[in-house]
C-alpha cells in the first residue's frame, strides 16, 4: 500500500483544467479553472503551476482544451498548432514541456473517433504514470534509509512539481510511511521561498512532521539535530554525476559531508544528461537582482553593488553517495553506472 | 593614514542625539533627533540604532540628554536614576550597554562644577575610543591579508554597529585601503537583512566593491571565485575559542573549510568571555518564527509546522584561524593564546 498523499497540482473536471494556484500557497488553497489552451499558456507562465513535470502536464490539458474547442471548425488543425506553440513557449526551459506537447502532437496525426478522449486519455496518462513513477523513486531511496533518520530537504522536489508524491519529497513519504524517518528540516530557499511556502506546506498536510529554517540555519541543525540524511531533486545531472539543482544544494552538500550525513539525490532517469560529460558543461541561470533586492524592500536603491542571483548550483559527484532514478539507484563512480542508461539496461 | 570612512551612526549636535535611523537604510538616510533619554530608550529598542557598541554609546549620550534636562531640578538624581534604568532596560542582552551606562553612572558620583558637560565628555570618549579601535583591528587584521583576496563576509559587523569602522568591516576597509582586497561578498543575512540593508550599503559608500548574495549561494561563490578570507564579528567567544556569531557564520566556516579560504573572526578583547569554557555554554537566543514566515507572506497559516529560528549559531575554535583583538593577534590553540588576556599582557 503506497503513502497516502492526495496532493497533487493538477486535475481534469467538468471538462476543464483545474490548477492548484501555487503563487497564493499557503495561504490560500485557490483552484483555478482553466477552458483553453491560451488560459493554460498564461497561467504557466505566471507560475500559477511550477516543477518541470507538472508543467508538462498542464500544457498537455491545453492541448485538449485547444482539440475540444477548435476540433469541429475548418481549418481546426492550424488553431491547434498555434497553441500548442503558445503552449511551449510559455516556459521554453522545462524539458518535460516538449517531452509532453511531443507525444500530444504525435497523437493528432493518428486517424482517431475520438481525437479529444484520445487526447485526455494520453495526458491522464502522462499524470498517472509519473506517480507511478515517483512512487518507484520513492521506494528505492527508502529502502536506503535506517530508521529514526532524520533528512534536510531544499527548495520544492515534491508533488506541488509533479503529477504527485514528488521526487525527492516522495523518498521522504515513502521513509515516513514505513516508519523510518522522525523529522524533515527545510530551509525556507531564497529568494522563492519554496521551502516555506511549498514543502513545509505539502509535508505538514501530509503529517509528516516538519522544520522550517533560514537557509543559513542549516549546517547547525545538522550539527544540533544530527540529521543523517541529505535528499533533494536535480534539474540535470551529468554523465560523471556532477548535479544541478537549486542554489544552496552545494553548500548543504558541503555540509552534509562535514557532519558525516549521507546525499541522496532522487530524480528520472531523464534527467542524466548522458551529452555533457561534468557539471561545467551545464549552463547555470542567473537571475534578476530584484529577487534579492525585492524582499529586504531595497529594489533599485544600491546602485553601486553588484547583485550575484544564480538559480542553481552544482554538487559535484564526490559529494553524493546515492542517485536514485525509477531505473535504478547508482553509486560512485557514476560514470561507469550510468553505463546501464544507454543500453537501456537497468542498474 | 587611517582609510577614509564618514560611517558613523550616531552624532551628537545642537545640544541633541541625532541617530541614522538604520531600519530605513538602504532606501533612506534618515537622521532622527532625540532630546530626551526616553526618546533614547525607544529608539534602541525600536531598532534604529543596532550593533552592542553603538547602542551602548547611543544610551550614554541619553544620560547626558537626562541631565540636561532634570540637572537643574529638585530630585534630579532620582529622575536621572530613572532614565538610565529605562535606558538599561531597551535591549538587556547587550554588554556594552550595561558597560556604557556603568561609566556614565561612575561620573554622576564625582563632584563637577559642570555634570553635563563631563557627561558629555565621556559619551564622545567612548565614541573616540572605540573608533581608535577598530582601526587597531583593522591594520592588525589587514596585516593578515596578502595582496588580491576575495573576502566573504556575514551579518554587519560594521560601521554602522559601532562608532565607526566596525570590526570586522574595519579589516575590510584597511585592507581595501592596502590595496589588497579585491571584490567583497556578502549574503543577505536571513532574516533581518543585514547584509542586503547594511553591509553592501555601507561598503558601497565607501567605495568597496561588494557583492550581495542569498545566504545559500555563498558556497558556490566561495568555490567559483575563488575566495580567500572569511572574515566575520563575533558576539561572545569561549574561552577555548569557540565563537557565538549571528546564524549562518558556522556554515560558512565549514565552507571556508572545505575550499581552503581562512577564516578570521575579528572583535575587540572584551568579547572574550573566560567564564565559559567552550561554545556550549553561550545560551543561544531563539527568536519569533514570524522573523521567518513574514518574508514570505504566510505568518499563522502552517499551524502544524515547527519553525526555528536561532539568532545565533556556535563555530567551533577548530575552524577558526585567528582572533583579532585590539590586544593582539591570536591563533589556535586558543585557550593557551588568551592566557595572556587574564594576566593583561599583550600577544
Amino acid at each position: 500500500m503506497p503513502p497516502k498523499s492526495q496532493i497533487c497540482p493538477i486535475r481534469w473536471q467538468d471538462h476543464a483544467l483545474f490548477l492548484l494556484d501555487q503563487r497564493r500557497l499557503p495561504a490560500a488553497e485557490t483552484w483555478l479553472r482553466l477552458d483553453s489552451a491560451p488560459e493554460v499558456a498564461e497561467a504557466i507562465r505566471d507560475m500559477v503551476v511550477r516543477g518541470a513535470p507538472a508543467i508538462g502536464f498542464a500544457a498537455a490539458f491545453g492541448v485538449v482544451l485547444s482539440v475540444r474547442q477548435h476540433g469541429a471548425e475548418a481549418g481546426w488543425r492550424k488553431r491547434v498548432d498555434s497553441d500548442i506553440k503558445l503552449l511551449a513557449a510559455a516556459r521554453p526551459t522545462a524539458v518535460n514541456l516538449t517531452w509532453s506537447l511531443g507525444r500530444m502532437a504525435k497523437l493528432l496525426e493518428t486517424e482517431s473517433d475520438d481525437l479529444a478522449a484520445s487526447l485526455l486519455n494520453e495526458a491522464q496518462d502522462q499524470m498517472a504514470t509519473d506517480r507511478e513513477q515517483n512512487l518507484q523513486l520513492g521506494t528505492a531511496g527508502a529502502a536506503l534509509i535506517e530508521k529514526g533518520s532524520k533528512v534536510m530537504t531544499h527548495c520544492n522536489a515534491g508533488a506541488l512539481a509533479t503529477a504527485g508524491y514528488g521526487t525527492a519529497l516522495a523518498v521522504v513519504r515513502v521513509g515516513h510511511w514505513q516508519n523510518k524517518i522522525e523529522q524533515v528540516f527545510v530551509g525556507e530557499t531564497r529568494p522563492w521561498f519554496q521551502g516555506s511556502r511549498l514543502t513545509a506546506w505539502e509535508l505538514a498536510k501530509d503529517g509528516i512532521p516538519v522544520t522550517l529554517l533560514a537557509d543559513s540555519a542549516a549546517a547547525q541543525a545538522m550539527r544540533q539535530a544530527g540529521i543523517n540524511w541529505l535528499i533533494v531533486g536535480a534539474d540535470r545531472i551529468a554523465a560523471n554525476g556532477d548535479v544541478a539543482n537549486k542554489i544552496g544544494t552545494y553548500g548543504l552538500a558541503v555540509a552534509a559531508r562535514y557532519h558525516g550525513a549521507k546525499v541522496m539525490v532522487v530524480a528520472p532517469h531523464a534527467t542524466v544528461d548522458m551529452t555533457v560529460s561534468d557539471g561545467s558543461g551545464i549552463p547555470l541561470e542567473q537571475r534578476s537582482a530584484n529577487e534579492i533586492l525585492d524582499a529586504a524592500g531595497i529594489e533599485n536603491c544600491l546602485p553601486e553593488i553588484t547583485v550575484a542571483n544564480p538559480a542553481f548550483d552544482i554538487t559535484p559527484a564526490g559529494l553524493i553517495d546515492f542517485i536514485v532514478t525509477e531505473k535504478g539507484v547508482f553509486q560512485a563512480p557514476f560514470d561507469e553506472a550510468f553505463k546501464c542508461l544507454k543500453t537501456g539496461k537497468t542498474a
